[in-house]
């Protein structure tokens, strides 16, 4: 029996390079999708939005447009090649092209010569109540934002859509403001994945109450481990966007400071709702626990009461089943053995006398109130 | 069956802004009410009281007093435009302005320029067992203090009293002084809902001793969270007392950090009585189960002292019911076959024993304790 | 039923001021002591002791003698008006007067403008195993001393003694020292009363072996939540005493340094006597749970030995009770129809094979070790 | 019987020294296997492996070479002498030479005039489910890596594999490069054990789901204790790479800082999956006990219904089975004993009554649920 | 019932002087050993031993041999004037004499006008499984070390011997690396206790599995509260060599810093210890738990499967004992009342069903696993 509802843990798979292997080494998941390159490049009067055909047509855009800011994003790592191109063009280190390809990295800033490079990870909380978590690496540099995923779907259109129709002041903002967007973005995208998490922690608590099947516990434990999960990605998100908010201003600049104050409020509101769903799931084991003894208690005083009713009646029905002789085999009557069974009345008596043993014991149960139901 | 009585956790619905929306966009909730203006203009000297009917009769009365303080508080959001005056005249952030919206932002405080801005929450134990808090957020500048909150009735009534009668030192001190003032009142307030819980978990201990009820675990586990929630709340109120207290004179004078010290020591006054009732009710949730098992071996020993008192009787009744025969089926008699049944006094003695077996194993179970109740 | 132990938790009605009151406010409760004001005044040489009529007794006192050094002790609240003079003639700050009169504040020490106001706590065990906490408030002056305290009887006694006879060097040391020693002797005062917290955790634990009552478990834990009680008074003051041991010169002069860490030592091993009892409860209440599911074992044990040792002689005894018939109602015998019931040694036979059944289950449940009584 | 899976814990008797002994005694295991020495020399262009039959014959080769980068290899510790060589010619501290032989060291770096001295841990998780970890020890010099190991096999061969082919720069870099490259190589080994590690997890979990055995909670304590043990050696290990990453530029050179800031990433994976396991070992004790007392429930239920449909049928026989005489002694008859037993219909009505009662029970049973197994 | 295991708590009464008493009065337990006085004289060249008959014997020693260094040894506190000329000849703070008396003192450090004054403890884990811990006082002045201990058997027996024979470098060196070789030869000494304590955490552990007796879980506990206590002293243990290796050079000399990292790396090895067998005591406390609960399951399973099919059993026979008449009272016969009864093979065939029924039983028992012992 396996189709159990644990989930795995993060496996140690997550390192791709092999043992001993020269770090630096690009090695592909056998998943990989193939790439598509995005760019996006903008100022405040123009805009153009385009699908690169190929690497060499993303450096002719770049090359086109020399006074736009850029937003590139490699969507699929399927294409080594392609990843080498970037790696040597974009000046990243080989390291740090590893860690884009490794599936897991905790959320992380690393400064090198001017440029910032900085792993998030996109969170969902999917139908079979399972955390999935993506990577989004980005690089920054001096007009351009690089981005690169895995997987062709994001949580970033939104953002996507203000660039296009150029509300608020986005256009006009810096590059590392829009480094600042897709940090904020990422992280507003964590709440819609917390209210799943309560959704579903108020779903199991509607069965613990309704129909506490075996497999419940199961399901809250798992439901406690997803949501430790969570935090375990919450909290470096959270040291992040604070380094990022102490950076000096030539990396950051100052005017994005109050920006990064408030994502890192919101990264401390996440904290606080991780540690509201981890108390709400212990408490539902616990619940749960108690539930299940409060059940077999119920079963159990049934047995106890029928029982304690039945068995003193066998006693007695026993007891005018023997087969004490009122005949003496040498002749007369024993006139003491069993008297009662020769009385008119005694099988009347016997009945009335059962019934007021019941009545009794009814009424004993009831003053302790076992009959109720608590 | 849904009727039981778990706490809704923090839903991150409380995230006004939807996720890549611009940072700052202003929404209001559906519930929000219509905007009430109150104006208290005070100096040594002199009080003045008014409510504004609109925005402009506010500016006018600012404009007609230059040298009084100014106590402007607005309550309910529901005017979009009014909020994006206030914003702007008042040169509040368009980010703090969100952080006033959002119903849910931790106690802080945040320094912009020389002007402060507080964020409080004002908690209260309701009927229905559950804490509610609602926030209060505070700018303060040169001669005003601006509170904004979004209900009408808050806990600051008494303060309005002391400004009004103009006892004590309030009215000769600076502006700084009253923002002192709605922190130590807001602190204050912390108590009596602190009362309210600990009434309530007494009462809860009452229920355990007397009438252990199923969903009384769950009401313990409840009120935990709720205490948990309210350590929460505490917490950071603390920190941002401690912040206060350090600030720079300009901002906060020297002379007020003996008062911030004393609302310091609230806080952690506070601290010690949440931490208490949070060992409560984890000693009560331990007496809960202890005293469910307690229950079950109190039906446990009643079956076992009924069931092995009769076993051995029905077993004895039964032997006397066999129906082994004196009558050889081959002529003469099978004197060995249950002599005891043809002795005259056969019965009797079996009754005689019966009582011995019975008074023996009950003299067993007391000696064993079984019969005390303890 | 309300005749359990529960202690009450610090009920937050310690918060003497009501809310939104201007900070500061003097106000009493309703058990306040009338005053009693005593004045011990010392030099090498020199010694006076006097109980002073009134306030103005006082004043009389201290101005007739100004080299001497002052113990001056207040006990009992009732007076608002000496407690107001108190505070203007010794500067002391409103809010550190309320402070006094508060009943629970941490241990803690202020200083402001060369003068210490210290907070100590004088605990001890009573009768019905309950912490009492009494506060003791001191100010210190350049010649002065000012101990203020709601009760009449203190821990003290011994101190006064020593500056009475002169012995040791007290009298020969600066008026610091006399703070040293107050502080000294209250650390000390807390020993007694931790043994008396070992006495009883002892008695409740030979009480789990003896006598495991149903309310046992509750005298435990109310027992352990005491302890933390203890933790949370012993953890302040000895950072308080750190605090103290770490001041500059002019406030606590260098050579009570050495003094301080004495009584730093002291508080760590009351933190380590504390830790200890706490763990002692912990497996006291784990020992207690363990014992009431053993002794819920034994009393299965014995319904299942019973039990199964009479059921299957219940079943032979009914199966010997049946009333196949011998004669055939068309006339001649059925032969086979039980033909044991009609052998001469038919019954003795089968009263051989029972005690053979009971025998051998006997053997099989010591074998399994189910006889003995672990 | 001692069979059990119960891992030993740490002996002191890792402490190869004896009580009072002058410190750094070399003293040896007895199973110290005897020494082998190997040499890696190498350059950007040139590169020489050999097994050094003796210590002159690494003495010379070393001295034949002296541009080139040395790694020397000694696995095995038997002789006594070729270590105090060792210790002599290469200035290692006797106290170091002693953390090298004994069996027990927490992962740590020491510098000592500009050489360094590292220790590092090398863990495998065996067929029986154990933690196994062996100490490798080095130490660094102007042109040489001296490794220390207590046995022939380590994790390293691809790391010399890749000098042997001389692929990527580890040839071209300086030997510091090499130290760091066996600190990678190390912390990359932990991943397949904790793969392992992860296997068995989920291998006791299906176990948990299928056949819970007895041994099977000590089964999983057991492997709670190693991870805890894994972690207790990934924690320092983490502090030694941080160590070791802000070094100054002459120990451990600027351009490797990224290199290890990369393995330390590592190390902080490391402690995620094992917070990861340790939870998911917790949920499996829980999920344990949660399923031996549903088994206890269900094993429970049968016996529940069975006795309750029983007893009460058991009493109704047992009724029947009353002598109750219709003949009065003294002649005549008393029709009030039993009539319905001599009804024509008697005994047929008789079995319809207990086929109704039973299927009342069983209705009864079905309607509470008792009868589906949760 | 008083002789179970529970060990005594640390007793306040460890505080030797009264509540109230002058601080660093002396006063000795009724049960301190009469006084006996070692000196070690040594240098490189010459050793000198002998026993001091008095005090004024050691005065002479010392003098004679200004230019040796000594190792005064008191053992025994009884002579409180031998105490008192002590303190005052070696300059010794009253507080500290009175910590020497004072039977419980966390291990610490004092410097005072560059002497020490260090408290260790000496453990030892004794034959009723109780935690042994003794004080070793220690002064350092510029030519000697003063050793203070309250018994006549220590643990520094092996380094007296190394004095002796003059192995290894210690007559070499200066008196500070006396200092360090006590603390050294007190810390290895920690290491046999840990021994003892893991051989009884087996031992428990193997009773777990042969024979869970009632009072193996107080053991358990009272284990984990020695392991526990042993935490409390390695910990201070570790911080006080954490200070003397931070000491200034004058103090303690450079070149002992490497030496006592030895000694400090392993104290955090004791550490590791502590914490394992800290976890072991609690794994073995929960698998006792659970192995009770599973004896009480396998007790319940007997009970269930007999009863189960005894049960049926007895209700057959008690159907075929009932007494349905087939003669009519008003003459005739009743055909349907249980012509079973009548049958010629009606008591065989009932046999054969009963067996039937039994095997079906068993079988379903069988296949549910609820006849395998697991």
């Amino acid at each position: 029996m396996t189709n159990h509802h644990t989930p795995k843990p993060l496996r140690p798979s997550t390192l791709s390079r092999k043992v001993g292997q020269r770090p630096g080494t690009l090695s592909l998941p056998e998943t990989a999708l193939p790439p598509r390159l995005f760019l996006m490049s903008y100022s405040q009067e123009s805009f153009l939005e385009q699908e690169c055909a190929s690497y060499t047509a993303l450096q002719e855009a770049l090359a086109a447009n020399p006074n736009l800011n850029h937003w590139i994003d490699l969507r699929g790592y399927s294409d080594l090649g392609l990843l080498e191109k970037l790696r040597d063009d974009f000046q990243i280190h080989p390291l740090q092209m590893e860690d884009v390809l490794n599936d897991y990295q905790r959320p992380k800033v690393e400064e090198d010569s001017g440029r910032l490079f900085i792993v998030s990870r996109m969170i969902t909380f999917n139908d079979k109540h399972r955390l999935e978590d993506r990577q989004l690496s980005m690089f920054t540099g001096p007009n351009y934002v690089l981005t690169l995923q895995s997987d062709y779907v994001d949580c970033l259109e939104a953002l996507r859509e203000r660039l296009r129709i150029g509300k608020g002041s986005i256009r006009k903002r810096p590059i590392s403001y829009l480094m600042y967007a897709v940090q904020d973005t990422i992280t507003d995208y964590y709440f819609p994945a917390m209210a799943r998490i309560g959704e579903y922690a108020e779903e199991l608590e509607d069965c613990l109450f309704d129909n506490p099947s075996r497999s419940l516990l199961s399901q809250i434990l798992d439901l406690k481990r997803e949501v430790v999960k969570v935090r375990r990605i919450v909290w470096p998100e959270r040291d992040k966007i604070n380094e990022l908010m102490r950076m000096e201003d030539d990396l950051v600049p100052d005017e994005l400071e109050i920006y990064f104050k408030d994502v890192y409020d919101h990264t401390i509101q996440l904290m606080d709702l991780v540690d509201n769903y981890k108390e709400m799931t212990s408490s539902l084991s616990d619940l749960y626990l108690s539930n299940v003894s409060h059940r077999m208690n119920e079963v159990m005083k049934v047995l106890t009461i029928i029982s304690t009713i039945f068995i003193p009646l066998s006693f007695i029905v026993g007891l005018y089943g023997m087969n004490f002789s009122r005949e003496n085999p040498r002749g007369g009557i024993n006139p003491l053995n069993m008297p009662e069974l020769y009385h008119p009345y005694g099988y009347l008596t016997l009945l009335v006398v059962m019934a007021l043993v019941v009545t009794g014991m009814v009424y004993y149960f009831y003053r302790k109130g076992w009959l109720r139901s608590n």
